[in-house]
């Protein structure tokens, strides 16, 4: 399999979720007309990232959201990784990415595992808990060119869920995120920059743009970070498309110059996948 | 307990042994006269980082330079993590930290769990497991601060290992370790700085300084990191002590602020330490 290529749209998230929904659209059918093969959007990519907001934008599958989804991928011909979206299953509402194939098919769909619960004085304040309910499955997703790794924002800071993605053959590690102006220009690019060196994998993340009126400002700076730890494409804080071409081979060759996962003791540590649901 | 101050001895290593004691030992003492609680040496202190050498420079315990370590620690009533030096036992080498405690009495020691075997196109190249053989353990130290992680160099690689020394209670992780000219520049900085962060812990590092005559070129850059990820203290690349103080405060105002080890999925993934000593 050559080389392909991933966009990530960085989208401004707007209050209205059909603006939302008609700017995801445009983004992605600009984005497949330059030849992506995978389309990312960002985290709660159709509601603003705010608990009050959650429980009105949430939809259960298949709804509005969805739907159109479905039906970009298959018009599109592409993957679409469909940031994230409020979701809604009975009394239950979690933070969820549903991925689609190129003709419009569910792959599978991530639910956050790691809710934000965090409080950090002078800074971010935010509890997901309290309105979203976790995820409870380590999400690899197979692709005609590799299998890939889902995750969604605060999952990227737990090691064992990216390790346990590349254990399971993943090559890349795709994370719509939204992180904060407190945790953004602290971590953003030194957590992405490592995930994609400790697993050996491209990581890209997908962050909304910088919307100073929304009551949750997101860092921005989307990321394709290469197996090495460098940054093929970055965005700013505005709204864009970045691009970056996978090579695998270059994933093969990394592996094996510094062979990190096979040189990893297993016969002193053990990391486990548990299977709840 | 208050704050304590560790120093990290970012030594010049030379080809002589004798040489590279009396200068450890002046470093030790100079850290010392200036209030280092805790001392730490670089990986290979006394010995050329060179398969070729590590035979002829082994010593079984106690030998010359564990036995000045051992004084000089009782002398000056500090904590001692000499750095690593090639330790002998039989047949086998080991790459090998020795740890004294304020008395002299050797508190643990910790012998590299991850052996450097790495072939990287137009790099570094070099395979310690030709000569050295596999440290088993997952070292902590109790000192009457807090307990203390210590691994070496490559170790640090490994996020499992890291994740183990925390989840035993450690609030700082030191590592001995001699990046190169090829992974220190790409990687260095960016994997210290995430292990501080991912396990909310103090991160020291003390690398050799840059000495280019020698047949591996250590990259320098010693570093102390809080565990917000801040470099409290960075060394250049030639010979120095670096300082800094830990406030064990912050330790707990962190790791309550941003709970990422109590957030941690315990019930979907699962890291144990084995044991096969």
């Amino acid at each position: 399999m050559g080389n392909f290529q991933i966009a990530v749209c960085q989208m401004e998230v707007l209050e209205s979720k059909e603006k939302n929904l008609e700017k995801a659209q445009n983004l992605i059918c600009e984005a497949s007309s330059n030849g992506a093969d995978i389309v990312v959007l960002p985290e709660m990519f159709n509601c603003p990232y705010n608990n009050n907001f959650f429980p009105q934008y949430a939809e259960e599958f298949s709804g509005i959201t969805t739907k159109l989804l479905s039906k970009l991928a298959k018009e599109q011909k592409i993957y679409i990784i469909g940031g994230s979206i409020p979701e809604r299953e009975g009394e239950k509402i979690y933070n969820t990415s549903y991925i689609f194939d190129r003709n419009g098919e569910l792959l599978n769909r991530h639910r956050k595992v790691h809710l934000f619960d965090v409080d950090i004085e002078d800074g971010i304040k935010f509890n997901e808990s309290d309105i979203l309910d976790y995820g409870n499955n380590v999400t690899v997703i197979e692709t005609e060119f590799c299998k890939i790794g889902i995750a969604i924002c605060y999952d990227m800071r737990f090691p064992e869920l990216m390790k346990l993605m590349a254990l399971k053959g993943a090559e890349i590690i795709i994370v719509p995120a939204a992180f904060n102006m407190t945790t953004g220009p602290a971590h953003w690019h030194y957590l992405s920059k490592v995930r994609a060196l400790d697993n050996q994998v491209y990581f890209v993340t997908a962050s909304p743009s910088r919307n100073l009126d929304s009551s949750y400002v997101a860092y921005g700076h989307s990321l394709i970070i290469d197996p090495w730890g460098n940054i093929i494409s970055e965005a700013g804080i505005e709204e864009e498309i970045i691009y970056g071409y996978i090579d695998l081979e270059r994933v093969k060759k990394i592996r094996q110059e510094l062979p990190l996962l096979k040189h990893m003791r297993t016969d002193i540590y053990k990391i486990d996948e548990l299977f709840i649901d």
